[in-house]
């Protein structure tokens, strides 16, 4: 959807608040995993088979890291590790996650803003059935989010503020954009900060969402079977239902055209376009539509 | 010297206890430099060219911290990599750097015992004319050790403990050797620990050290320079009036013959023999003399 954007306008006026509810700090480093994919996927340096990491990735230090036991369930490629070397450190420095974020970004010739959510600890948590509590990491990498699921759960979110830049980029833009992510994993972990809820909240007429639901099913991801286990509907008028205070738009996929008439029951305008990206033209041909609606 | 020891006796009977001086966090890591070279050495795993480091190291992770403008000085292999984030993962989870060391040296294969002198903060710094101090790294790697020092100080020596094991391995060996190592930056920071000292000097009759310098000059490393910048004599003379409280016998090079007598006024028993190892034989050969001395 990013993709789409950039390629339809200015990539200088696109900021993205990106969701930092499942960075984790793993053998003392600090990994952003969706500040990566984000930034690797802009700078079309992404593992396409895998969505994640970097294309043609070496794993020497996994390799070496299994030879003691260590943990290697989450896979991180030796340039890859090079980005979590290099925020620890800095942070370690002083320097904020934002601004960090800022200098990987740049060193990928970025030109788009990427903003962490918040800089405070708000880490997201997923209750699994018969097993507690579990981060977001080992939920999704440890168990393949394959295990049913009771509650999520966002750490610290009571308390954490808006990350540099959040705030005022939510106020100046001409349109917000709810890209069509997992609403309880990617979505809620940055609207669980209040003050970006309230912010998006009082530009909701501005505000449009894609629906990362189509035809009852998540493109990827677990998000259909979780919206149904904690008491969703995992259709696009269940994405109306939870987007319905923030968004005054949906874009559904024209498969669910015949929904069009619940979704705007829910009091949310409803736009039907091809909303499945297979690649560059359907990112971009989306990305106008969304812009346009 | 280690290696000749593990050549001519059971490996099981050898504990080398090892500087952490120079031990730093760099990148989040917790990296224990002489730890991980005499592993990687005796593992038979060590880079022969650089004599730290893996042989057959690849450099992708530092590479790409090129791209970010990251601390690259410091040169770290991806494979040597995983053993500090193993290191740093597992103090995280309130293990003991002994006890990680032991992991360590298991999964290489090694029996001999692997000991940090201490697992108390006890940091190595050079003061350097005209740039004030450094620490250890800073000055040996980011430096290259060619700068002129005026003093070292040990940060934290005087409430650092000994580590697991050392006290007890120093009192139950059948001898101590101080192995010809750099006085003041190797030797010097396990010998900081007081508990450390007062065990060995108890020992010292049992006690011998084979001498790092040759002819006036260190077989590697700035020692020479080194003592000669502390006021220290650069000499088989310089280097028993140091380790004179804790010896009782210095090995000395055929080189320094002539200087036995001078070496014996300073009260410690001079043994000549050839120090110089250039391979395995030489260092086994030299062991035996230190075992037999």
């Amino acid at each position: 959807m990013l993709r789409g954007l950039l390629a339809v306008m200015p990539p200088a006026d696109v900021t993205a608040v990106v969701n930092v509810g499942d960075d984790m700090t793993l053998h003392g480093l600090h990994i952003s995993p969706d500040l990566d994919t984000v930034t690797y996927t802009l700078a079309g340096a992404v593992n396409p088979d895998t969505g994640w990491g970097l294309v043609g990735e070496t794993w020497q230090a996994m390799e070496a890291l299994a030879r003691y036991g260590g943990q290697t369930w989450f896979r991180l490629g030796d340039r890859d590790l090079a980005t979590h070397l290099y925020r620890t450190q800095r942070l370690a420095e002083g320097a904020g996650l934002a601004d960090v974020t800022a200098e990987i970004t740049r060193a990928w010739g970025l030109s788009l803003r990427i903003l962490p959510a918040t800089e405070d600890h708000c880490a997201t948590f997923v209750d699994v059935v018969g097993e507690g509590e579990l981060s977001f990491q080992e939920y999704f990498v440890g168990r393949q989010h394959s295990v049913p699921a009771k509650a999520v759960r966002y750490e610290g979110a009571l308390a954490a503020r808006p990350g540099p830049g959040v705030v005022d980029a939510l106020i100046a833009a001409e349109r917000i954009v709810v890209c069509p992510s997992n609403p309880l994993l990617s979505i809620g972990p940055i609207l669980a900060v209040a003050d970006i809820r309230a912010t998006v909240e009082s530009r909701r007429s501005d505000t449009i969402a894609v629906s990362p639901i189509v035809a009852g099913a998540a493109i990827k991801g677990p998000a259909d079977r979780l919206l149904t286990e904690l008491g969703h509907e995992s259709s696009v008028v269940g994405v109306a239902r939870l987007y319905a205070p923030i968004v005054a738009t949906l874009v559904i996929d024209e498969a669910d055209a015949d929904l069009a008439g619940a979704v705007e029951a829910e009091g949310v305008r409803a736009v039907v376009a091809p909303t499945i990206m297979h690649g560059p033209d359907e990112a971009a041909a989306l990305a106008r539509v969304v812009l346009a609606a």
